[in-house]
């Protein structure tokens, strides 16, 4: 059932030793989702902890490193910014089918939580601060640290032509509630570390073009975190890189996992739905960034996706 | 004299005939602010133009594209965005001594007008907002474009540690007047011409590091133009990309100009003041973002430049 945060705040207040789930691959909004609202749980008395399918990159390690361990029997499941539950990764083997609560801000949301509190908003971050003013919790640094950086990833830093005059009132008032702002956008965007500068260089001169230069490819596999020394968590930049180019249209960054299947990261402009094409694959996201996974190594996940990429573009 | 908002309308609504002179090299913030006050005059029903030392590069065309030419005897010269006189370029001889009015946000501001309007905020436009609003001018689309194009351009898309509640208010303000956000950015950001994409390859490479890798250095020479089909106005992309190297404390940028001296841009980070290094040869800006003249070649101006880096690094 859809609700709205009034709804959601009263029903989390019902509810005790919670356990909160991140998408795979987690970034800055689902991260910055559920480490705010375990925080805001804590200072409620209550028990919560997140957990994630996949290891938390380490520039993101100031939305939790004071966060006290709990353990406990979970009695609630909440996900976060989780479009469908296959994109909960390895958790979807537990815990697929048991979600109480999800909050998110995808459209292509399938409902599969019990409740399901949806707003379309650029960052779902932008709905949990609602949320725990509702839920009538003061908010301190620990918390707008981790709102402020949800809105400003999933914003690509407030780039996107989603944000809207909401969006920059709620970064407002998270810098007047502490948010280093100019900290944490340094940590997402301006720092590379040495082996992400390595695995960039590699894939911007493996970068491939097709449909007459509409689609731009760059692909990631094992053997390149190996020889950069970087590896998965580190791909988050990637992504944009695909859209630059003058012509482009479609971005694709296809990743090798170890299982030698793909997960793709998709980037439009408005003339191509991102979320449309990642539906094929049984995927999800926003109109202009959308993601999805192909099982199928890389030469034919490729050839399946320019495929539809041409569809898509009347080609 | 320095004087606030309020007296800085109050003496333009007395005036008529009005020139508006920005920085040479323009940039966003400098051209957002001109036009925006341009419009805002128009409104009035006052007459005025905007001039520049050098050309607008192409993609600021929507700023003023829809504004009638005007062609009047000036009788009354405003300053934008201007720290030093020198910074007003070729128009230093013929205004130099008599600019009536400044309206800027450098805390290096050498109180050369008359009056100066001066806050120090991450945007001149933040300041040009709340002084068209006590004008009592009614925003439209068109200086709402404007004004956001400042503050997006002079902020790095809100990514600067300067960014504060109010900078995002104004933001949020002029998003819901009907600045195009989405589409401004990403002609400021996200567009690469290709010869610019090829002028950025070649300074990449051509990137040298001194101080032990705490300076970085970008030259772009008059050759390298030429090589890439490129120009001068193309390469306010750049300065940036000197500080995103891992230990960076201080990027130069080092534009040779057509005489031979150089146009040098300075990045740092908080551990190094920008427009202390500005200082030193004349120019001057923010703490961290700053611009100078040297009258030098480029190998002699790198010299100087990188023995005054090294005494502020205390190298």
């Amino acid at each position: 059932m859809k609700i709205n945060v009034k709804e959601c705040a009263a029903i989390l207040q019902q509810q005790d030793n919670i356990l909160i789930l991140t998408h795979d691959h987690p970034d800055g909004d689902t991260l910055g989702c559920g480490f705010a609202l375990c925080r805001a749980l804590h200072a409620l008395g209550k028990r919560a902890r997140v957990i994630n399918a996949d290891e938390i990159p380490h520039k993101y390690g100031y939305l939790y490193n004071d966060i006290a361990a709990e353990d406990f029997q979970e009695q609630f499941i909440v996900a976060v910014d989780v479009a469908t539950e296959n994109l909960l990764g390895d958790l979807q083997n537990t815990y697929g089918g048991k979600i109480n609560l999800c909050i998110d801000h995808h459209g292509t949301n399938t409902l599969y939580a019990e409740n399901t509190l949806l707003e379309e908003v650029p960052a779902a971050c932008e709905t949990v601060l609602k949320l725990i003013k509702e839920l009538g919790v003061q908010i301190d640094v620990g918390i707008a640290n981790c709102l402020y950086t949800g809105i400003t990833t999933d914003t690509g830093c407030f780039r996107y032509a989603s944000v809207t005059a909401d969006t920059f009132r709620a970064a407002a008032e998270l810098v007047e509630l502490g948010a280093d702002n100019g900290k944490i956008n340094r940590a997402m965007f301006e720092t590379k570390t040495k082996t992400y500068a390595r695995l960039e260089k590699l894939a911007i001169e493996g970068m491939r073009y097709y449909c007459n230069d509409r689609v731009a490819v760059i692909i990631v596999t094992q053997d390149m975190y190996a020889q950069t020394g970087s590896n998965e968590t580190e791909t988050e930049g990637l992504p944009p890189l695909t859209r630059q180019v003058e012509g482009v249209e479609i971005g694709l960054t296809i990743r090798e996992k170890q299982d030698k299947t793909c997960k793709v990261s998709i980037r439009t402009f408005e003339s191509v739905n991102a979320a449309e094409l990642a539906k094929m694959f049984g995927g999800g996201g926003h109109p202009q960034a959308a993601a999805c996974r192909v099982e199928a190594e890389v030469a034919e996940a490729t050839k399946q996706l320019i495929e539809k990429c041409a569809v898509l573009l009347g080609d």
